[in-house]
């Protein structure tokens, strides 16, 4: 597979992993590759981590270097876009105020461009995934956190002070709300992350709701989001409740995103959708959120628009990144 | 005043009244008149209503209608604003799915393009009001309703069906919130609007709480934001606790704009401002608002995203209406 020039790289900078792509100009993957972060070893060793997973990708396309335009980069906040450098990452320790977008362009030796990850995981799934027929896009990422990307036409939300689509942290209940790992009260993080799932869990069995997982945890098993899926799965109510709650707890923070943008698409990608379309619990948590939404949402834009589960799945980040690359070296 | 050309008119369809300007190509008034909306009289008179107000504004400005480049209506929703559309307004009783625009143009016979009341207000602050050196703005305007506008660049965040920017309807409290109007719950609106406060009022009073209030009610005067106004104007502890509790409602959903849009500047306008910055309680407002995002919001976006009163008045409307006659009609 050949691919249709021109070609731009994307490389997508998480926590544990650094994973790289070359997509050709509509969006396909025409090689990939990851190598480990290793983020505690500092940001020196991450450019050469970078420029690694970089050439290997290269190779597994089958291209040459100078046949890649443009580099887009994606790592995790906090960050100053325009200016391409990290501020304070809480999941790159040691990575504070480093200028990456220099770096990487000086280490690859091709111009490159800087977004944040959830903006660029949006942009890959606007691009050339779930919501490439989308004018714009409303997408969120369940996982220990909740990320956000906002796209609208060809314009990524990210923000005067690179803080835009950060609505994991809007406020969802603004008294006698939960407690966030942020250290606030009452965001939809503090209701539907994986740390929420588990409290949420733990404190309905401390009270006494009756679970297979009271007994499962007693045999030394961990309470995590993917145990509490399990036992939905085997058709524990308890499991089963909180997990349609989380989706309810989405489908409140998706109404208040449907009255500020209006997007054509509302997408959900990430770990804790729970198998997605390919499982009866995912298939059922999208219901739920849908049918919160309805419940919530002006009748016009409820009707109109599309919600659905992502499709690119741990590859929208650098089909993203490589995206933005080619928005701004055309 | 002859300012410079390109003019654009701009009209503004309330409830009330219907305003218009004409103004030139940096958003200078140089003629402007006001008139009767008379909306129960249906659309027909309401079009004879518009062209009437728009040749008094042009008769007001010394221009010649082939000077203006393009008009810009603004009416409030329900509308379908690509096609000119209104669809179920509930101020403008019997104008239901009225192409608005259309009959716009052909009675005042000048390209006419339709757009938002609120994100037409919005529009004009950005463009030569409170705003004016904003490169991203959200808009909220104070009243019955709580209505809102984005600016990012040159876009107005219009929505994919028309129903961008009605933050009022954000959810700010999922569980055991206030009923709004709609008959939704726990929205923004229900805390902050007009008849929210009164009702909180009302309730606080039925309560017990000590106000010169219940005095001035039992002497027959209506129990309204003015008369609240007055009370927190004259000491009166209930009525500037009400007055302080909405303005910190009205932080929590600045905050969540923040979180999604993170804009360069957010600023409030309408009569629910109790004066604005020429009143002693209208700056008290204005900082109880600063003092809730200063608590919910990052340290970055707060400490750099400016918080600011309106500065156009009732004239933001058709000036902005006007700007967007300018964006299109260039």
């Amino acid at each position: 597979m050949a691919g249709k020039p021109p070609f731009y790289a994307g490389i997508d900078v998480g926590g544990t992993n650094i994973k790289a792509g070359i997509v050709d100009c509509v969006g396909n993957p025409l090689g990939k590759a990851s190598v480990p972060t290793d983020a505690v070893k500092g940001p020196d060793q991450g450019i050469a981590s970078i420029k690694r997973v970089f050439e290997l990708a290269l190779q597994d396309s089958g291209l040459k270097k100078d046949e890649i335009r443009g580099v887009g980069l994606a790592t995790p906040g906090t960050m100053d876009i325009p200016n391409g450098m990290l501020l304070m990452p809480p999941n790159l320790p040691g990575w504070n105020y480093f200028p990456v977008r220099q770096r990487t362009e000086d280490a690859i030796g091709i111009q490159t461009v800087l977004q944040n990850d959830a903006n660029a995981a949006a942009y890959g799934e606007f691009w050339a995934g779930a919501a490439k027929e989308a004018e714009s896009l409303v997408f969120w990422t369940l996982g220990t956190g909740i990320g956000c990307g906002i796209i609208i036409g060809d314009l990524i939300i990210e923000g005067r002070h690179s803080h835009g689509a950060e609505c994991g942290h809007i406020i969802v209940q603004m008294d006698s709300g939960r407690l966030c790992g942020t250290g606030q009260y009452g965001t939809l993080e503090a209701y539907c992350g994986a740390k929420a799932l588990v409290k949420r869990c733990q404190e309905a069995i401390d009270a006494g709701r009756a679970s297979v997982l009271s007994a499962w945890i007693s045999e030394g098993q961990e309470l995590t989001p993917l145990l509490i899926a399990t036992a939905a799965e085997r058709g524990d109510q308890l499991a089963d409740d909180l997990i349609m709650e989380t989706a309810r707890y989405m489908g409140v923070g998706t109404v208040t995103l449907m009255h500020t943008i209006d997007p054509d698409m509302v997408v959900f990608g990430g770990a804790m959708t729970f198998g997605a379309e390919t499982t009866e619990l995912g298939r059922r948590f999208l219901q739920e959120i849908k049918d919160e939404v309805k419940k919530r949402a002006f009748p016009i834009p409820y009707a109109k628009t599309i919600l659905k589960y992502a499709s690119l799945h741990n590859d929208a980040g650098f089909i993203g990144a490589a995206g933005c690359a080619k928005l701004k070296f055309k």
